[in-house]
């Protein structure tokens, strides 16, 4: 089984080793994938980003824990959440809201969204005793990582059920994305609006605009705050190195980059800077 | 079995995937698990305190290889140590003390402490050939980490025993951790004053006072740098938002942090600031 | 079976973590290494060297997969590449030349080179379809490793041959690393020159000289940028902390180095600064 990490824990400490020996001492089989450890400290809606855009391309059966959580030691419940094809575990504050849903909102989305998601709240007492010579659990009441989420994955990877180490809940914590919007055009097409909402490494601006797989020849013109940035491409090669383009990215939205540079430095933009898409009629 | 490997080699060269290369070739089922890469060059101490950190969480039997080796090449010792539940290996620069002892020095500290270790120097000249194919350490004296220790660490994780690869010694570098004080008050209770040993990733000041587990409610006030914090907390969310607290972290030991914010950042402070716990007269 | 990672994603998003779903999707027994995903964005020849490095302390077999890819989505080719000992797989611009060559050009270096490698050209068509309830790759053209390099490393790993997912090709794109370069002088030694090729996270000063091992007597005098460094040391401990010195580096090379300390920000030098070895008359 293999099971993924996604934290705000950073590399630089003994944290992430804290909480992964604490995994493998109670489920010694287990194959652990990092995500990233670097999520901004307590930037609930970037580590759901991430986590949303990783697990699609995991097989089913993986369990995903993910673990950013200003609220540690509150009220906020610790969850299982069974999407029908994986396990994602972590607080319920929004963290695995949209990686349970399958895809963000977007007007030009087609893909079909997941079943919603059956959550289970874990129950610390009922978590098993590690094996003998396995260090307990200490006072600690703000390392849910370790103490908590470990223990509960190693039980999940190990084959155990949710309903054994927690009751069902009904509602949960749900991340509002900020959502494209659309309007008809008066020759029946379509402009639909949407956001930057990361940068990656590369300096890529990546938006919540999912266009449709096939729906790059009714593009007419995508802009970012108020620049005209041409038709949709297919890749960066479409274009001279240093030009400005549009793409679909490789997780299904739409990027606005630069061939062999940084769109963000480009053009001094970041996250929250408007997109624009002029889509002509469809056909058929 | 598990290899946890704790460095300052970095990780945007090939210093690492060297070693890991080297340990691979000759031990193919071990677990590898990185504790860091990213202790800062050179900083022994540093080192040492990540380490005594992620040890304990790891299974009895688990070989941990530290190498943070200002003098490498020159006649300090490369050891295995023995701490009858983990094996420890790198150079005696004091890398490993602090995980072998179980313990920083703190005086309220009831946590019992490991007895001494068995201590082997490694020597090179008894280390096994490689496996036909795998390459052979080459001329270089700077690299301890991949032509020494991997080697060393694939014997032990094969079973291997140390008496065959090293020879016993009886001492060793062991680091001088700032301990805390302590003083009795007039009526009966007592002052202990510690320092920050470290500032985490969220901005929390990590100190060397360790508060026995139930002593919180003992706790009547802390201070850092002549500051009040308030008495000690369980848990972030025993505070509003952006309030300063003192509680008892995740490794035991007293921290002082802000809630959804940093301490080091809000109060100007880092490594060396002085911290002091009131402590009311023990009940029984 | 080992798979490397090598590749200039970065570690902050999901890039990593997809491609290795989609690869530990497809061979869910490989051990993965991650060399290192912090190349610089589109450095073809930092990757390359870092790849040259790493792949030697591998075991025969492994597969070396490596992405630093400007040219995504064009007409260059994706390779495997056998070089006899291992598999490199990555796009034909020049990032796997180094590695499969076996060594840097330099006049002092005596390693015996490989034999040139065989060369497939990946054919995307000719790739398996992913296991039921694995997700296919999907429209975007920009994201080769995890869409192309992935199932092909999991065909490879698998035991597959390339043959059956490509088509032999005769040449490809090597890199032109500056080569050293030699004269004699009037009392029969050499004055090599090289250049400074990289600089590693203590400082150190990597260069594209490889003195031969036994070579150390040899070399009179090594000088950087017109500054005397002194006779090639064996190691850190030769000299006085925080004086400069040179040595032949763990990967063959010559470093210029202080010790304890940062010969790059003692000298304030870096990429392209020149050193010269004068070498005495050899013996016999």
């Amino acid at each position: 089984v293999i099971v993924t990490l996604t934290t705000d824990f950073g590399t630089t400490g003994s944290y992430v080793a804290q909480l992964k020996g604490a995994l493998l001492s109670r489920a010694p089989e287990v194959t652990v994938v990092d995500v990233t450890h670097e999520i901004a400290p307590q930037d609930v809606l970037g580590g759901a980003l991430v986590l949303e855009e990783a697990v699609p391309w995991f097989p089913p059966g993986t369990v995903h824990l993910a673990v950013v959580d200003p609220g540690v030691g509150s009220q906020r419940a610790p969850l299982v959440v069974l999407t029908g094809r994986e396990l994602l575990v972590g607080p319920d504050n929004g963290l695995l809201s949209l990686a349970a849903a399958g895809s963000t909102g977007s007007v030009v989305d087609s893909e079909r969204r997941k079943p919603p998601p059956r959550l289970y709240r874990i129950d610390e007492t009922r978590l098993p005793a590690p094996p003998a010579g396995i260090r307990r659990p200490g006072g600690s009441a703000t390392f849910h990582g370790r103490d908590l989420f470990a223990p509960a994955v190693a039980w999940l990877a190990g084959g155990g059920v949710p309903a054994d180490i927690g009751s069902p809940v009904d509602t949960w914590v749900s991340l509002a994305v900020p959502s494209p919007t659309e309007q008809a055009t008066p020759d029946g097409g379509r402009i639909a609006q949407g956001t930057v909402l990361a940068v990656d490494r590369f300096g890529n601006l990546i938006t919540n605009l999912r266009p449709e797989p096939g729906s790059v020849d009714r593009v007419a013109e995508v802009e970012i705050a108020g620049q005209p940035v041409g038709p949709l491409r297919r890749t960066y090669s479409d274009v001279a190195a240093g030009q400005l383009l549009a793409l679909v990215g490789s997780s299904g939205r739409l990027e606005i980059a630069v061939r062999d540079g940084s769109a963000a430095d480009r053009l001094g933009l970041g996250k929250g800077a408007v997109v624009r898409l002029w889509l002509r009629e469809a056909r058929g």
